[in-house]
């Protein structure tokens, strides 16, 4: 399981990196609580003050697996809602480093970090209402929130991908970068936030975060959406297809 | 009163067109309550899949009409909540191709909207406190959420208009286009939309406007304020000299 | 006291100038007294319609003194909770012309403003942690509501500065002029305030800053983080290190 994440520490900057190329980073069930496992740790470990979550050269994650969508049962959002609560639990910051595309979750996962830079070949993408699914991940209050609702209907009922700079200009990326320098813009900006008072960040994260105090009912309401939608005869259908490809080369 | 409004379905998009163009489009209460039929009729029929709301080339509307505002009773609100509740209640998506002008109201309404493309012509002019009333249609809260306070003051308050490309870089539009162009995209967007999955367009709309759980008893909030201050000396003062010129004509 | 503000009313617009130049207009006790003062009466003179704050050609506000965090007690922030109480129940508009730098709750205070007009040399800095304090006067909440998470984090967090250009941007000022032209423009626009309703002004106001009924509670919740960081030895050194200097210098 530990090939699905590659860890590791540099002074207070614990990188945690999907490792998941072979499969464009989508990220399945031992990977979400693997994922899970090393935010827990890293939030009680006095080592870590900050965390920075990379993906591949070319790719951040492609989503959820597909594959596992395919005659999914009632509890198949659980190891899902595992991680969801673990990212949002984290009281030590969070920074994104993004090159390429990041998918579904791995476009929403983002607006749970607290800073994001991305590379100028990062598109960000919303496919779930194309897919017939809905919003996930408090997506669907946090996007509106910070977009509006006439763009967040445009990523999440359209499904428009969103380009690198459009990203930026609508604040749901901090920075876009030359992809050679994301990485190391990131661990820079990380550096800079283990060097302040652990106390003051950790209090601060804390006080700018408490204005959606019921995230974690709300991902658990998404997800009996998502669940309910998922297990449609046209859901499993588009999925089958879109997999089957896949399934195939397996 | 059919004619005041222009309806027809084109596979499973209703178009629904503001039709008095002598008047500027402004909506009297006949207009209110045909429009409210209309989105409760669309909202039921299982036909429909997406409603597109169209004005008139040269004006989107100039908003309420104002010489329904003239000694106006204490329960002169009451057709415009009826519209505002069948607006907010629509569970289809409701696409709006604006051309021209949307006043008050005709601007307010678009906050209700999921998707607003606007001609290069369009200026969204929010005139309430000039004259003398106050924000509806719960814009005293959405059009803060959308564009910030600052920028929600300077629209209500000092009644700036707002030009198409400044209405689409602060979100309150998706997109400006060539006036040919907006309703033909619309129509196109309308389409992408009734070519999803119903069910996960439901229940995706529904997910994104979950945030705001109340607006229903911020619309009777601000009816009240604003039915009080229109019935003020002051205000009834510059309803009457705004609109002589308007009476005389008839 | 009446020396730190200079105070003249032009009609019905009540002209508020922070007075401190020597110490860069950072606020002290005897300051946030008065300023609360001259908010309240302003409040309760009818012959006030708007209030316009002003600082000094080269600074707006450095922010709180610091040498008033020396040593603080438990209790030291109650006369800035006084100032922040009166800014938020100030049920008049309230301008404010940025010229120079707004740092700490110089640059938060801007968020109860109504409107705000910035000089092309202004820039806002949030240094709190950077000190080792936290955010106040219901930033932690404002911040992130008008530019997001994101962007609240690397102000807040990073402490980054915004240039005036990028908080027009942004939407935390409303427009940036040339240095000479703020004050005046800011003047015109209370002048335009001023000649509207009073009534509509006031309770359209009211209606746009319903969304966040409970920020008194949260300037509470902040000041006791605040607080507790204040008293850390950490922080206090800090203090120490960055007053020593305007110590000797007294």
């Amino acid at each position: 399981m530990s090939d699905l994440l590659e860890c590791h520490r540099q002074d207070a900057v614990l990188t945690i990196r999907l490792n998941r190329a072979a499969k464009k980073n989508a990220i399945n069930t031992a990977m979400y609580l693997a994922l899970a496992r090393e935010l827990e740790a890293a939030e009680s470990d006095p080592a870590v003050s900050v965390i920075l979550l990379c993906g591949q050269p070319d790719i951040f994650s492609a989503g959820n697996d597909l594959s596992d969508f395919i005659d999914a049962a009632d509890d198949c959002m659980d190891p899902v809602l595992v991680f969801m609560r673990a990212l949002h639990r984290v009281g030590k910051p969070v920074v994104a480093a993004v090159r390429g595309a990041a998918v579904g979750i791995g476009a929403t996962l983002l607006l749970h970090c607290d800073l994001v830079l991305a590379s100028e070949e990062t598109r960000l993408v919303y496919p779930f209402v194309k897919l017939g699914f809905c919003p996930e991940f408090g997506s669907s209050r946090l996007l509106v929130q910070r977009i509006g609702h006439l763009r967040a209907t445009q990523l999440m009922l359209l499904g428009d991908p969103v380009s690198a700079a459009r990203a930026a200009e609508w604040g749901l990326v901090n920075e876009v970068l030359p992809d050679a320098q994301v990485e190391p813009a990131a661990l820079e900006a990380a550096g800079r936030l283990a060097a302040m008072s652990v106390d003051a960040v950790r209090t601060s994260k804390a006080l700018l975060k408490a204005a959606n105090p019921e995230l974690e009912s709300l991902f658990e309401e998404e997800a009996r959406a998502f669940t309910r939608l998922l297990k449609t005869d046209a859901c499993q259908q588009t999925l089958r297809s879109m997999t089957s490809g896949d399934t195939r080369r397996k």
